[in-house]
């Protein structure tokens, strides 16, 4: 009645869904933790398939109208809440950033109209300084997950990968607050992926119902009990952040439908659609608030972000070539971005494993840079007289405008100052805008385009919130004007068009989404007119892209360690089958099992799931009963259902268990076998699994080919996958297949001579080329 | 050595996936044929998983570098050849459309000019007879399949269903020249259905390599071999279909993501988002031609067909109640066009079995009829005197305006004759353009709002090319203009954006898409301050219309009997198991079979995949060991590969076998088992069929749950489902899975008790409750 392999330390090659932390193949070819905000953290995988056992599944079937109702509402009433609240944090970023940011902007531009140059400078440094230490201080010391843009973490959290703490309290309120400081101290950061992750944190804290650490939980929030159900709103989620961040809502649906998430169903697209429907809503009451002036220096921002509708856009075949190479350029821009970002990334990572100090100090000199850089740069710029005409003041003296007046006499502007010395929103908004063709000098966007290309790459990876979109929406602009200005007159497309599209192209380049990123950008300039050029340059600047390197959140994914489990399978896993991959013996639980057994087991191990077994006299012949995870053991434990003898629980002592105490817990708040305290008359009692057993896993036969067993583990969500014997009379299940054994490094590892294959040069020659078929 | 069950007759229960004509369930709840184009047809499912035995699967594992490019550049360059051609026969049948149905208007308008008003009618009901004569002629007697829209044909098929003919050239050149008479024979029908459907079907003919029965074949094109490569041609082409229907490249992804797609993977969008990209491009371009007017009476439309740029949009909060009014009488108003709809097609369909002359006699009456209508109602309306300073010439004469004489004396015009005397196209034009508050009468929006209504439900069902989508944004938007009117100058919002969000909200109350009719709505406007009030107006009207009945191509799907296997399982299904669904024995074949066995098999049944075993002395224990194909086993017998004893099959007899022998055929180009001629003696041999054999289909358990068996069947895409005993030491498989076998309908027949359980009770009660959840 002993467990098979009970005896056995801890295995390697069969982890049965172990944390990653344990998976440190010999290799070492790939890192098998993940590192979230410069800590090395073990990764769980999440189970999205729905687990039905005795427990669980009359739960379902019992269900009253009343309560079905409550379940379907409460999905809808916490969409809607999640859409509210990140409307208003979305509103609240972009007040708050305006109104720092601004601040600084007007006292340095006051300054400098009394020609206190000296002290402008210090001003500018040392509040901008003073913003990243504490983005800085706050995130190293109280949520290091809060680093960087989160869409790496929330994507892999969608696929399947659990990285502890992201989306917790702690994380989202210093990401709240580091992404305004981040934002307002001109380091060149985004604040669109931090809103993404915000979005999915306050979805993800909902749908467990607030924060248990922090004693905010309300109960009648605690509907959701089960990973699929908490995906589906982190979905939700997400787009509400890209939303929120954009005001494009259509675009923060496709977004997360193409980029984020993994599974998709019509009816999440309807409730995604319903989120950022509520979040556009609120976006659109906030802004009618501020029309009446109190919003401070935010202005009266209209829906539209970067307004284009009143240019008129006509374009005939003669105007396609440049914007042909235009997009060429992108493509080859936005790889070599993303492989910059990837070895910057990497030497970050080598000083931040230093110390907290380091990780402190890096930040800030980077901030010092930066303001020396921003307020350095546009000496260099000759003063400009103004426009006759100008469209508006000139030169223009306090927060935003076209024709900065900087260092210039009165009369004069000061065109790199214009971009340089002003937010990024306020940049791009000057470098789409029409009739400004003659306004900036081809050395000004040159310089102006090459420090925000580099600026955006060495300020991803400090150890604050970032986000990447507005740094690459705001470079690629810079690069549009720029070629903009050497066709010059030869093309009917304005300048400002030109910028849209090397936006266009340089977002194509690096983030490599198609649908989401043409409408995101038609909904921040609203012209459809320019649509088909905008289709060509994202074709044309993605396919040039993808020659090189992967799309830059994939990039980061694979640098952090988070095992994203694609939707293909690799060419030569069609060349495997399961039975290939999967290396015994492996732990197993008999239906009646000894409680020691149970408990040493799971003292011993970090397996996740155990495949339950009948063997004689229980059953004619050795039989796979099912699965049982190791939450649900633990629940068992806890109670304490015990037996002398090897017999079936009794009708008492299953009342005492209710659907809820196998009702998937919380983030991070599992049980842990360490808590649980047994005597020694209970440890040599017997266990009755059967109850508690999922009695219909998922199996595929020993000689299934690997790629198709992925196919079935990645479409249907699993966590775990049994593997049974083709012949019958050996033991009734050969292995489990979970995440890990899938990834194509540890297939590799196990398969050395793939490596050297026809199908594997390739994938090394080609590495994109799988994506294309 | 024979094969279980070989004796017995067709068996009705188990029928491994025969074409479903054979299905008429005793019960007769359901039809399970499908009703194509007036005619009872048998379907056929796809397989959407790729198949693997020992030739297909070295084919793959052989295949050059050159061979993969080959491979990849081929689907890149159909999509371009799909969008090259879609492009143009989207503007060649506007063009067409435009210029029979403008001639026709400027003929009769000069007639009613020289007061000639009787003569004017003859000219005008005779050339509409004469269109929709042609076009149900051609229809009834050359492709019955072209009937209707075409987009619940080609939703089935992307979800496995395979109508027959569909997809043939003759069904192409119907639709297209069916649609072009039927639009200008001014019935209310649409044009943007048909072209989804001729999209599709340029798609499957270039996939195919054209049409064999035309001997209109390349041999370069016929490079797809499974029905997976297929799908995602027919994908791209629906999705270039809406694209150049609505000049809506972004919509027309999206469309095909929502409404068509059953599997979707990210390649696929790229793919998608090209092909309606090179759609844009070659619209575009058209239409620059045109500029140059040489494009008769089309002139010069601009890429964006109903234009609402110029409009300024101010609404506040008091703006939204009338919004919601106007969202929640267009979700009503949407279900009971659907129900409506559906009604008569039951009405029409008994007309249209009694003969083809009736058919063409419903088809001639409503041509009669529709003209009576737009020419007689107009002159209920009285004349009204031209506005002092008109944006155009009032009254217009000839064919388009917003101010049509009609009957009228000079300086004044008919309001209502602007309406009904117009092509639809126009119609929206004048009913979306602004500063036109005061053109139109109560009276008249009323009586055009109700006509098109009606007139749409009864013009759909006859045996021609029927689009749904113009006739219900029109029908919407005289709705959306006529609410406008009642709160009049109550509201911000201006009468033709009353009637933008009229056709919104009609159509989320038909079409229940959410983000797909965003975004083509905001394509065919062009004004995105707009799109806060349409996300709410869909998710309104869409949730409203839910309660009451499905959405109409679903109710079409129905009606038609194409088994549509929707993407989640109900929930009795989860406390079914697969073996209570699975009965009966089942066809088998043994890894050595004798040759009249397989012959007598495939003579007397139609199933499409046999469950091949190994039985001692060949193995030790019964043994499963894959899954033939009734094509492989054709091409098997067709080789006469025979031994005379049970052995393997030679070396030499492989090599006559090529990986091309088993690539699906085109469709509607099976073999049959009754051209096969084999001697007396060969049926006497043995064939080895293992080489032959998918070795790893899909199974599951019996005792697996059907709602999650379900789930793996419609993920994965799979025809056959294999289904193994839970002990062994039985028959080592229990039954096959098909798509039958996964209905409601089916299901509920063999459980009747379900049907009174709570579940089912719930679901005819609320029968969209489970979509919610």
């Amino acid at each position: 009645m002993s467990a098979v392999g009970l005896a056995m330390p801890l295995l390697e090659a069969d982890e049965q869904d172990a944390p990653l932390r344990l998976r440190r193949s010999a290799s070492n070819t790939t890192s098998q933790v993940a590192i979230v905000g410069s800590n090395i953290c073990p990764i769980e995988s999440l189970d999205y398939e729905i687990i039905e056992n005795d427990f669980v599944r009359p739960d379902w079937r019992s269900r009253e109208l009343v309560e079905i109702c409550q379940y379907t509402l409460m999905k809808w009433i916490l969409c809607l809440l999640i859409g509210h609240i990140v409307g208003l944090l979305g509103f609240f970023i972009n007040l708050a950033v305006e109104n720092l940011a601004g601040l600084k902007f007007v006292v340095t531009s006051n300054m400098m109209l009394a020609r206190k140059f000296m002290m402008a400078f210090l001003i500018f440094s040392s509040s901008n300084l003073g913003f990243t230490l504490f983005a800085t201080l706050i995130t190293a010391f109280v949520a290091p997950e809060a680093a960087g843009s989160g869409i790496p973490e929330v994507k892999a959290y969608l696929n399947g990968v659990d990285a502890p703490a992201i989306f917790s309290l702690r994380t989202l309120i210093v990401k709240i607050v580091g992404s305004i400081c981040a934002v307002s101290s001109s380091l060149n950061v985004g604040k669109a992926g931090p809103m993404v992750h915000c979005g999915a944190c306050i979805a993800a804290l909902l749908g467990q119902g607030g924060s248990k650490k922090f004693g905010l939980t309300w109960k009648w929030l605690r509907f959701f009990k089960n990973d699929r159900d908490r995906r589906d709103l982190v979905t939700c989620g997400s787009a509400a952040g890209i939303a929120a961040a954009f005001r494009a809502p259509v675009g923060g649906v496709l977004f997360s439908l193409e980029e984020m998430a993994s599974w998709w169903r019509g009816a999440l697209l309807w409730r995604t659609f319903f989120t950022t429907a509520v979040v556009a809503i609120v976006l659109r009451a906030l802004i009618d608030l501020c029309l009446s002036g109190q919003c401070g220096l935010f202005g009266t921002g209209g829906l539209i972000m970067y307004d284009v509708t009143s240019v008129d856009i006509t374009y005939h075949l003669w105007d396609v070539p440049p914007v042909l190479l235009l997009a060429l350029g992108g493509g080859i821009l936005g790889s070599i971005y993303n492989s910059l970002l990837n070895t910057v990334l990497k030497i970050y990572n080598v000083i931040n494993k230093k110390g907290v100090a380091l990780r402190i100090l890096l930040a800030c000199s980077l901030s010092i840079f930066t303001s020396c850089l921003l307020f350095g740069l546009p000496w260099l710029a000759s003063c400009r007289s103004c426009p006759s005409d100008p469209s508006e003041p000139c030169p223009t003296i306090g927060r935003s405008g076209n024709y900065k007046k900087f260092q210039c006499p009165p009369g004069y502007y000061n065109d790199l100052a214009s971009l340089f010395f002003n937010t990024n929103d306020d940049a791009i908004k000057n470098l789409f805008s029409k009739g400004t063709d003659s306004e900036f000098q081809h050395s000004s966007m040159l310089i102006f385009f090459v420090s925000c290309f580099f600026l955006s790459i060495f300020s991803y990876g400090i150890v604050a919130p970032a986000g990447l979109f507005v740094p690459v929406i705001v470079t690629g602009a810079a690069y549009g004007r720029f070629v903009g200005m050497l066709f010059g007159s030869k093309s009917n497309l304005n300048h400002g068009l030109f910028a849209v599209l090397g936006s266009a192209s340089l977002l194509g380049g690096s983030m490599r989404t198609t649908v989401s990123l043409c409408v995101i950008i038609l909904e921040l300039t609203n012209n459809l007119l320019l649509l088909p050029l905008i289709m060509i340059v994202l074709l044309i600047s993605k396919s040039v892209a993808d020659v090189f390197n992967e799309n830059v959140y994939d990039l980061i994914m694979t640098f952090k360690g988070l095992p994203y489990l694609e939707d293909y399978a690799e060419p030569y896993m069609r060349q495997l089958t399961v039975g290939d991959v999967v290396t015994g013996p492996l732990q197993i639980f008999h239906g009646f099992e000894k409680v020691s057994n149970v408990v040493h087991v799971l003292r011993t191990t970090r397996h996740n799931g155990f495949p339950v077994i009948d063997e004689p006299p229980f059953s004619e012949s050795p039989v796979l009963y099912g699965l049982i995870l190791r939450a649900h053991l633990l629940t068992l434990l806890r109670s304490k259902a015990f037996s002398r003898t090897p017999s079936p629980v009794s009708r008492d002592a299953i009342a005492l268990f209710s659907a809820d105490d196998f009702a998937k817990k919380g983030l991070g708040h599992d049980d842990r076998i360490e808590d649980l305290a047994l005597s020694d008359e209970e440890m040599e009692m017997y266990v009755d699994l059967h109850p508690f057993t999922n009695t219909s896993p998922y199996t595929v036969v020993e000689t299934m080919s690997l790629g198709k067993a992925l196919m079935l583990f990645r479409q249907v969500g699993l966590r775990h996958l049994l593997v049974i014997p083709r012949f019958s009379g050996r033991h009734p299940v050969v292995g489990i297949l979970t995440r890990h054994d899938f990834r194509p490094e540890h297939v590799l590892d196990l398969h050395p001579l793939l490596a050297n294959s026809r199908w594997k040069r390739l994938r090394l020659r080609f590495p994109q080329l799988r994506k294309l078929v």
